[in-house]
């Protein structure tokens, strides 16, 4: 739940004399997204969303993102693009924040997930990966294996205020996921952060994929791992062998894995089950009082990592 | 800003299909309003907000709220109306709440008051009182002098940790007012909550008035003072006799007060400043922990209470 700052009226008015939309209808905060805050916004040609990008997101990072959007739409994928001003910029400012405008993505993110869900996910991924595949801008994954020791030392002092004893484990898993993990494996454009409220569908289709702000350049079957942690995990975070499954087969449909990728997954998923355990951990010991928006749980993640942990083997993953 | 309840996609596609308002393509949560959970709703007919009405509303005020809103619009006042099912309800069940789909309104509210919003927003609450004149059903106006005694002894003991000596000045105000209370004054329909988020402009012009969750039985003037504080103070609470000329001029323009209703704009002016502190007090002391919404500060409300105490006189409203 978002919606960090109120564009007024007046500021709005002219900042979107900038484009050949028409007048503004309307303009509704959507109580969605955490990273920034996002509009509903009517004009005269239709249906958009505003963006105004919050501290969270990297000024420099910007173009990438904007960009990649831009070159996944080209290639087919369906995405939200950003839309051009009389200047042709798509990113400028408003209410001293960066700001763009982008195209509305029709569809309903599932609240309950159901196997074709699974399987819509594991295809648009895929599709995702192949679409990406000559996009010329690179962006570092700050929040893949080179970036955790930072985060555990940040948070280890205080880790056991949230789980008896988190701190050992953090510490202890790290070093393993620091020796275990897998390199030379493909690389590509990953979207990261490819969880249900960023995948929309129709019925038992995907309409599109949005929300690109953790986009990266990373080892493929990673981000396939994040999906699996994503979307293959019921409420009471009891693992459901068959939508790993359906998501699997889905996503090598479209982009089989190697046998090293296949390999890999066990460790990637221990390790992207730790990167939101830690994220998460990190949000919650600093939450800023009176906060208007409630941290996820670390807990989930740290229930994840923990199957993971005990499984053994890609067997466990139906691979 | 709001959204209390999560709609899943399931539970949605089941409650439109009693519309005939085609498929939904997309349901978003709007970050606006506090008493109720909304979302803007696009199905293949248009644009429509679906409210689920939160513990706030009486579920037995429902079908007035619903059936006025009917009525103001049949008497060519714009504000949203209720869509009918295919069974001729408006009003039905989602996720275990009352929910209605309620057509769409065009327009921004204004951030930034400008004097031309106050000649809008006097015009428009005169215009809802004429097409109101004849509508059948009644409300009583709980938050009106009958109310205050009530919540200023729920508040009254812990009042002094907003404010020093805040508990002593509300018996005193409620004394006062409970006193001084103008009766047999034209009654009739009220919006009682016309504040600047609840009135859409394009342009100079009201587009039309929404949240009709407070509507009521009472003085038509009261309702005109609710106006006065909402939109004639400036954001340090002083006081801007400029735009309560404009408000009241165009008020005036299409319903004049009679000489008793303007003399009585003092004493309600006081009075609906008392209200909003009231009820913001009371939400501040019974904030739950951890609560999404940040309260309304009650001490704006305070020093507008202040400033009517020493106006003296309608000449201090330009009457």
């Amino acid at each position: 739940m978002a919606v960090y700052t109120d564009v007024s009226d007046g500021d709005l008015t002219r900042f979107m004399a900038e484009y050949d939309l028409g007048a503004v209808l309307s303009c509704k905060g959507i109580a969605e997204g955490v990273e920034n805050s996002n509009f509903l916004l009517t004009t005269e040609r239709g249906s958009f969303i505003l963006t105004l990008y919050e501290k969270r997101v990297s000024p420099a990072d910007l173009p990438f993102f904007i960009r990649l959007m831009e070159h996944l739409a080209t290639r087919g994928f369906s995405c939200p693009t950003p839309l051009h001003g009389r200047d042709g910029q798509s990113l400028r400012s408003l209410c001293g924040r960066p700001a763009a405008v982008i195209s509305f993505l029709e569809g309903l993110w599932p609240r309950q997930i159901l196997p074709f869900h699974c399987a819509g996910v594991g295809d648009a991924l895929a599709r995702l990966h192949l679409a990406g595949a000559d996009f010329p801008m690179t962006r570092p994954n700050n929040l893949s294996v080179g970036g955790w020791r930072q985060l555990v030392e940040t948070t280890r002092e205080r880790a056991d205020e949230v789980a008896p004893a988190l701190a050992d484990d953090i510490v202890g898993e790290l070093e393993y996921l620091e020796s275990a993990w897998p390199s030379a494996l493909p690389q590509g454009i990953c979207h990261a952060d490819m969880f249900p409220d960023n995948v929309f569908f129709r019925d038992e289709h995907v309409t599109g994929v949005i929300d690109f702000y953790f986009a990266c350049t990373d080892a493929l079957a990673f981000d396939l791992a994040i999906c699996l942690n994503a979307w293959c995990f019921e409420s009471n975070n009891l693992w459901n062998a068959e939508k790993a499954k359906c998501l699997l087969d889905a996503y090598q449909a479209v982009r089989p894995l190697g046998a090293a990728e296949r390999a890999a997954i066990p460790v990637f998923a221990r390790g992207s089950a730790f990167r939101f355990l830690l994220t998460r951990l990190y949000d919650w010991l600093n939450r800023p009082p009176g906060a208007l928006v409630r941290p996820k749980d670390p807990l989930e993640y740290l229930a994840k990592l923990r199957f993971h942990r005990s499984a053994g083997g890609v067997e466990a993953y139906g691979l």
